[in-house]
């Protein structure tokens, strides 16, 4: 199953900001929605006014057991019904990262970069889930959405701030940067 | 770009072989084509006479940096003009492999199952491109192409034995195997 995320006139989320980081930006839409989908290929065609992007929560690629485990045991599900504030940052990487190895890419990515490690201590205030697309022949390579409730809106801002001055990020070549917000969700 | 093998009535390759090795087979069509696209659906869709894979030549997974040169200067390209034999093995993972970690991957894939140092001794006879599906959407997770002369039929029945034999090959929980034919290429 894919996930596809639909900038568009309608959508769950109200879109406060959209900026690029890096390279081209996205059209600025005022709203966001999520879909899953069997198919890539949705019905509805980007617009000038609108866009899609598509991806499929894999399996990890850097992760070793022990972070995994530290992973599993702090992070909190998407969907809390009081993460009012969300994040949606799709990146692209450069030639020059996917032409590395895999160990040279785990060497930056987490023994130089904390990529791991660094993240850690934001859950699980901040709830993450990353969806791949560089396979799909999609225009970026990842898509991460973060839920939080407005009280970790700072140190959501520290999590990119951090991630974002790493050695790592010097191989992102493309960066939009998109913030949403939805009413609470009724419990019941 | 995705890579589209199609199993069916007419194609640039005559199917002499196709069997399960493992799991549910496919259907045993005359010929086998494949073809360059930039979009994993296709105009004709797959009927019960013929089927459709797709995939994408990726980044290296596994491989790391001394491997990967090795790799790169022992290996010949697919399309040899005398390379009129050649095979398609799709191959699907179990959950299990992919509930593993990276480095928990490679442990199996190399260390103890010597993947590519084994593969390497096959090369430049045994030409040979791995095409990423598991993140598609597609049945199987793999698909590999292999292409050779006749001379070196033998040669690649050791090689495909030798890595049904290991440790990996455990975690493969479907595999087909489809052996193909063409007329030599004219080298003008």
């Amino acid at each position: 199953m894919f996930t596809v995320f639909r900038g568009g006139q309608s959508g769950a989320w109200r879109v406060t900001r959209l900026a690029p980081v890096k390279g081209a930006s996205l059209a600025r839409t005022p709203a966001l929605s999520s879909v899953y989908s069997a198919s890539i290929a949705l019905p509805i065609l980007p617009s000038l006014t609108s866009w899609r992007l598509a991806g499929v929560a894999s399996h990890v690629r850097y992760t070793e057991r022990a972070e995994k485990n530290q992973l599993i045991e702090a992070q909190a599900p998407l969907g809390r019904p009081d993460a009012t504030c969300a994040a949606l940052i799709p990146i692209k990487k450069s030639a020059a990262w996917w032409e590395l190895t895999q160990e040279e890419r785990r060497q930056i990515f987490e023994d130089r970069s904390n990529h791991i490690a660094g993240s850690l201590k934001y859950l699980p205030a901040i709830a993450r889930q990353l969806y791949h697309c560089r396979d799909l022949g999609e225009p970026f390579d990842f898509l991460t959405w973060f839920e939080f409730v407005p009280a970790h809106a700072d140190a959501f801002e520290e999590l990119v701030a951090m991630l974002r001055a790493t050695e790592e990020w010097n191989y992102v070549e493309r960066e939009v940067d998109i913030r949403v917000e939805r009413e609470r969700l009724d419990a019941g």
